[in-house]
């Protein structure tokens, strides 16, 4: 095995993102040349060590690490820049389609393309939470260097739709916790008070995923725990609830009106997994 | 300390759920009464060792735990019954306004009264597994023999509130699993692939709750890891990429039109859980 900190890494684009790449490379001792369009935001890097690269070229010898506003920036800045040989890994941000269609042009001109998507902060870059998702081909470099690097498949649309569903869950955590803390409100009880309740649930489903996952894998939905029947009715008294309590009610009535579908559909003795067959559908 | 499973109990109420309450108690050696309106639901129980009350007045001696279909059925039942003095634990799922309403009738009528919700199956009932909620005035007498209990305070809708509370938190981690598993499937990946992904992120983003309730306590939500106007960036992304997939996408739109209207409201530059103001009122 070679050094993992030996790898000579490019960073292209040095906005509050990239500049947080190239220091966590810098600082895990990476060889790091940077580069960005307004050359003077390369300063205090190149005082910390980085090699400033004259010209995107330049820049695209050893493993090129790519963080720009968006994928138009990145085809503009690199369709002229002789891509033959790079190896580039694009962490900007995208959907899955410009990833994949930017895989099949950088790879057309001669570079092998890897996608990546940063959940992440610039601030939390070279800490373990930082999670980096990559997908292309499978990489022989490393780098650990900025968080927790996964490397999902060869598909390059995968790192982004990863980051997507992970923004889903994570904003829809955040957003039954507020529904749950309004509702305890009305009965006096503090954001501090109910938020480790909260927390509880939420991490105790978070561990039924997987036996669930199996349920969708086999298409075969017995209601072992619960029929969606049996969850609707607490559905009704939950949006009733909410509508009582004088609280915002939307949340609950999709929740409802996504089982009452399934229910429509005849699914209405299976268990909750069933759903997604809503959800793989374009709603009304 | 008097030896917890000493405590005499009846149990009102022998359905699917009653009859698992009953079997709790007599396994952990509780002096254990039943009463239902239709008796023969009682024999097995009496077989393992239950008392039989030959009328609900005799039923009413120690700790009563009630646990009918709905609440005008305790209210039918217990009305002519003579409550003076009777301990009273309604497990019977409601809202919180019948709680503290059948709390007000019951004190009235010179009993103690506890409000109570079960977050578990019947065949969990016994295990650490069984959340039960208790609210009211609290209680001298244990019912771990059922499960993990709490006691949440004096306000008898507590319970009820916790509840429906923790069941939103529930489905909404399921689906935000869901309209992930969906989007993933488009690219092949299969549901258990991306089970432990969305568990992780789950189970991360609990975590945060605790410190974003600290900022809903005190009123103020300064960005410190990301302002709701870059949040909502990636939001519209979310739903484009939903949309151009062909899945559902009224869970990312909601998701987004909250986050729309705070913004609207002059929150953009504040952090997520600035959101709870929309959630305390009713929506559009
Ligand atoms: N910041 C975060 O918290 C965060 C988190 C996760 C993901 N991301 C993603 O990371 C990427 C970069 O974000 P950021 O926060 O670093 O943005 P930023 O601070 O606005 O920086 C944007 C960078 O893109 C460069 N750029 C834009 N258009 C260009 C063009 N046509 N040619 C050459 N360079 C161009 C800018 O160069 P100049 O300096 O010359 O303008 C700058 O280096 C985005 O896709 C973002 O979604 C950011
Ligand atoms: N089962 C679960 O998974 C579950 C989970 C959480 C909470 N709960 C809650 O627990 C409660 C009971 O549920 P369950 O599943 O046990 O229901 P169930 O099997 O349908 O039993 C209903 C019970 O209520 C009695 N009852 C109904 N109306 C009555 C009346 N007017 N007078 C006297 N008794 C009456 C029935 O007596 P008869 O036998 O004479 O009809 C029976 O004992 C419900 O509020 C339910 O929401 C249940």
């Amino acid at each position: 095995m070679t050094d993992k900190t030996n790898t000579p890494i490019s960073v292209v684009g040095l906005g509050l993102m990239g500049t947080a790449l190239a220091r966590a490379f810098l600082k895990a001792g990476h060889p790091t040349t940077v580069w960005n369009r307004t050359a003077a935001k390369a300063d205090a890097l190149v005082a910390e060590g980085a090699r400033l690269a004259p010209t995107i070229g330049d820049a695209l010898g050893g493993v090129t690490i790519v963080c720009l506003t968006d994928y138009s920036a990145v085809r503009e800045l690199l369709g002229d820049a002789g891509l033959d040989g790079a190896t580039l890994v694009n962490l900007t941000s995208g959907d899955s389609a410009q990833a994949r269609e930017t895989a099949a042009w950088a790879e057309k001109h001669g570079a092998r393309y890897l996608d990546g998507a940063i959940m992440a902060i610039p601030s939390s870059i070279g800490t373990d939470e930082a999670v980096i998702l990559l997908s292309g081909p499978r990489p022989d470099f490393d780098l650990g260097a900025l968080g927790t690097v996964s490397h999902l498949g060869e598909d390059p649309g995968l790192a982004s739709l990863y980051d997507v569903a992970g923004l889903t869950m994570m904003w829809s955590v955040l957003n039954a916790w507020l529904q749950g803390t309004a509702m305890l409100k009305t009965a006096g009880v503090d954001a501090a008070t109910y938020a480790p309740f909260a927390r509880q649930i939420a991490a105790g489903v978070a561990d039924w995923l997987p036996g669930y996952a199996e349920q969708i894998d086999k298409g075969s939905f017995p209601a072992e725990v619960s029929a969606l029947e049996t969850d609707a009715r607490a559905m009704a008294h939950m949006v009733e609830e909410s509508e009582a309590l004088g609280v915002n009610a939307e949340l609950p009535k999709l929740i409802k009106a996504m089982a009452d579908r399934a229910i429509a559909a005849g699914h209405g003795g299976e268990q909750y997994p069933v759903l997604i067959r809503e959800f793989e559908r374009p709603g009304s």
